[in-house]
C-alpha cells in the first residue's frame, strides 16, 4: 500500500447503526411504584422484541446498582445522580441503534425530564405503570412495603417519599387490570404505529 | 385471556443477544499515548466491522467526557472513576451482545486490570498502541504536547505523568510503521481466528 494514502476520518453514524438493526433507536422508560410491574413488563417486552429479531437491552437495578452505580447510596443527591447516569447510558445505547428498556421507580418528574431532554424528540417513551399503590403494596414481591411500614426502610416511594405522577406519559399501563401480555401488545402496537420497528427485511 | 395464565419470568440471555448479531461480545480496549492512533484505528475498525454487518459501538472522549463522565475532572481519584465507569458501560454493551471499542489513554495498569476483570475471560482484548512517544509528540494532533511542554497542562501522560506499558496485551500496533488499514486488518484477523465474528448467515 502506498504510504501516501490518507485515511478518511469517517465515523459510523447513529442512523447507520440503527439501520443495521432494522429499527429506530428509542428509550422505553418504565416508571412507577415498586411492585407496579415495571420489570416484569419490561422483561416480557424485551423477550417479545428479541424473538422478532429486534435489538434491545434492558437496564434495571440488577445490572446497574451493582455495577456502574455501586458507589451511589439513597440520599437525594445520589438518587438524582443514579437517574442521570442511567439516562446517559441509555443515550449511548440509543446512539448504538438499540431499543433500550429501563425499569426504575424514578419518582421525580425533574429527573425524568432530564433524561427526556438528553434524547432526540420522539425517542423518549415514558411508560407510566399506573398500578394503584394498594395493589402494589398487596403484592409486595420483595417484602419492601412491609419493611417500610415498620420504619426499617426510610424514604420509600409511596410510603414516606412522594411519587410524582407523569403529566404527559406516552403510554399508561395498569397491571391490576391488564395482563402482562396485554401490556406487551400495547407497547408493540405503539412502536409499530410509529414505524420504529420495521417489518423484517 | 384467562386471568390465571402465569407469566414465566424468562429473561433474554447474554448469549441470545449476541447470537442475534452473529458475533461474540468483546471489548477492544485501545490504550496508548495521546496521538498514538487509538481513536483513528478504533474508528476505522468500527467502520470496517459495521460495513460487514457486525454490531459495534465506540466509546471515546467525544461521547463519554461530555455525558456520563461530565462530573469528573482530572484528579487521580477522578481518573480512576473515569475508567471504572467506562469499564462498567463497556460491560453492559458486551452483555447486550455488542463488540465494544474503547479509546482512552488509560495509562495505569491497575485501571486496565480492573476493567479486564469485569468481563468474562477472553472478552477483554487489550490493544496496545505502541507508537513511540517522539512520533506522538511530533504529530501532536490537538496541540496538547506543546501545551504540556509549556506547563499549561499538568499531569500529561508521557510528559509529567507516567504511562505504564501493558505487560501482556493481546495485540500490539505501532502506527509509525503500520498504516491504519494494516492495523484494521490485524484486528479483524484476530477476531476471525477466534471465531468472534462469524461468517454471514
Amino acid at each position: 500500500m502506498a504510504p501516501n494514502i490518507v485515511w478518511h476520518d469517517h465515523k459510523v453514524t447513529r442512523a447507520e447503526r440503527a439501520d443495521l438493526k432494522n429499527q429506530d433507536p428509542c428509550l422505553l422508560w418504565f416508571t412507577g411504584f415498586s411492585g407496579s410491574g415495571k420489570s416484569t413488563v419490561a422483561n416480557a417486552l424485551d423477550v417479545a422484541l428479541h424473538r422478532e429479531g429486534y435489538h434491545t437491552f434492558l437496564l434495571d437495578g440488577d445490572n446497574v446498582r451493582h455495577g456502574l452505580n455501586r458507589d451511589l447510596g439513597f440520599s437525594d443527591e445520589d438518587r438524582v445522580e443514579n437517574i442521570r447516569r442511567i439516562g446517559e447510558v441509555s443515550k449511548l445505547f440509543a446512539d448504538a441503534g438499540m431499543i433500550v428498556l429501563s425499569a426504575f421507580i424514578s419518582p421525580f418528574a425533574s429527573d425524568r425530564r432530564l433524561v427526556r431532554n438528553m434524547l432526540p424528540s420522539g425517542e423518549f417513551i415514558e411508560v407510566f405503570m399506573d398500578t394503584p399503590l394498594e395493589v402494589c403494596e398487596e403484592r409486595d414481591p420483595k417484602g419492601l412495603y412491609q419493611r417500610a411500614r415498620k420504619g426499617e426502610i426510610k424514604h420509600f416511594t409511596g410510603i414516606d417519599s412522594p411519587y410524582e405522577r407523569p403529566a404527559h406519559p406516552e403510554i399508561i399501563l395498569d397491571t391490576s387490570t391488564l395482563s402482562v401480555d396485554d401490556c406487551v401488545e400495547n407497547l408493540i402496537a405503539y412502536l409499530r404505529e410509529r414505524n420504529m420497528i420495521k417489518p423484517r427485511r
